[in-house]
């Protein structure tokens, strides 16, 4: 069990069934591998399929540690949907052909492991810079020249709004309906969005947006994550476990299925304490929360 | 001079000349009290006055250090403009009663202050809650019940929507559309909106919402401060010198100004090293940087 403050917010009953392996609550939850970072390739995989999880969200740096090859292979002999890639972007540095190229590599991998999408984190605003308009329309344009690429190998360019707290150092997509806006501009198979409750949750916007998203077939992605005060020092780090703070996770799931959402709920927490914590603690920790919180 | 980071962001030219009292360029400048906040309200009132800044906006803190009367007196002999007063709100936690009778106080003090406004942090989500847009709506509601006193008292409300970061603890007022949402329910005496570069900056609307708030009469106040990173542990004293960030403040104070306003443009800087340095060398850096980088 996770320890401490991460497993039992209060006013919470102690006792919550959790589902076994088979379980049709399963059905659609994925476990992003940046929540179990200490974890290989082959350790979440296996946590996954001890746990009855059907699904899972890959990272670059540990399938480049197992090998691409090999973890394409054991992806597919594991029977879990790969949910999404984890991740291409950072586009609006100086170097824009090298971040290009990167990203090229990024596509042809997320192809490999049959992953329905590639999630973009545009990048931030290189030091000095002021005009953020600026930045942002250098940002479309190396989408554009990275999308007929994607296309042609089956990947779709997930745009990931980042909470704009993030704006400056990560991701000049702060909103989603800037997000939705930069997208429409390709085809809907080419470029989707993602929805992750800790980017979104404070916007007022969020839901007309969500609808908007559903109506022009641009979910790509939901991620579940809480938003939890106070943030640690390290911004970065301040997500939660589902129920631990204030995102309506819930709500945001519900939104995204009367959207026409169908694809998986993936769980995604950056935070020190969980990945200190016990992988398969972790994962029956956030197995019983999209229970309690999310379904 | 404010030593080390705070005073020489590199690129610029390390000479500039500095305005002497009675330079037109400091016709508009105020100096937010919280930017010295280790000064008393004498002392600040007095750094305004050496400098030549025509202008101050004070909190309710030290006001109340140096009595109420005693402070407008002070203010009033100084010839100093108020600028704003700092500040109500905090309305969306369990007791509403307590919390509008602290506003009225803070009503009645911006009218003896002869502050035009009074500046509204309105407040968070309280622990456990994840209704967001119900604590939206008692906010709402709050404001409704202080509108008919502060507009007998002719102190208009300045809704401020603070960065997206505050949404959960400080203020559930994430971006100037919602803030006008808000205002436009009362009167455009009774309830303006603060534009504070620092928060919304990022925001893709801003400049749209900003044109609308012109247009309805609705700024009641502009706020330079600067967004930069990485952003300090403390999020809440994270704000730069303007200059030394990302936002581009500049731009902001012509769209304000473009859409009609010709109010004071207040320095408010939450940091603390602004706060250890010397009073007058942190005046003397922001009229430099007034000069540099707003006007």
């Amino acid at each position: 069990m996770v320890p401490g403050a991460v497993d039992v917010p209060s006013g919470l009953p102690a006792a919550v069934d959790t589902p076994e392996p088979g379980d049709p609550r399963l059905a659609r939850l994925s476990l992003n591998q940046a929540t179990v970072k200490r974890w290989s390739l082959t350790q979440a995989v296996d946590g996954c399929l001890r746990a009855g999880l059907p699904a899972i969200g890959l990272w670059r740096e540990p399938v480049a540690e197992t090998g691409l090859a090999k973890a394409a292979d054991l992806v597919r002999r594991s029977g879990l949907r790969v949910s999404s890639y984890c991740r291409g972007g950072f586009l609006t540095g100086g170097d824009r052909a090298a971040a290009l190229e990167d990203n090229r590599r990024a596509v042809d991998e997320a192809a490999e492991l049959g992953a329905p999408c590639l999630v973009m984190v545009v990048g931030g605003m290189p030091d000095g810079d002021r005009d953020l308009a600026g930045v942002r329309e250098r940002m479309v344009e190396a989408l554009a020249e990275l999308v007929p690429y994607a296309v042609e190998r089956g990947v779709r360019l997930a745009l990931e709004p980042l909470h704009p707290v993030f704006c400056a150092d990560r991701a000049v997509l702060s909103t989603l309906g800037q997000a939705l806006d930069v997208a429409e501009r390709f085809d809907a198979e080419a470029a989707g969005v993602v929805v992750d409750a800790y980017h979104v949750w404070w916007d007022p916007q969020v839901w007309i947006q969500i609808e908007r998203a559903g109506a022009g077939g641009r979910i790509a992605s939901f991620q579940a994550c809480d938003w939890v005060v106070p943030l640690p020092a390290d911004n970065l780090l301040g997500r939660g476990m589902v129920g631990d703070g204030h995102a309506d996770v819930r709500g945001l799931r519900r939104a995204v299925d009367a959207a026409g959402y169908d694809g998986d709920i993936e769980v995604e927490i950056f935070n020190r304490q969980v990945w200190d914590a016990d992988g398969d603690d972790v994962i029956a920790t956030l197995v019983r929360r999209h229970v309690q919180h999310v379904l």
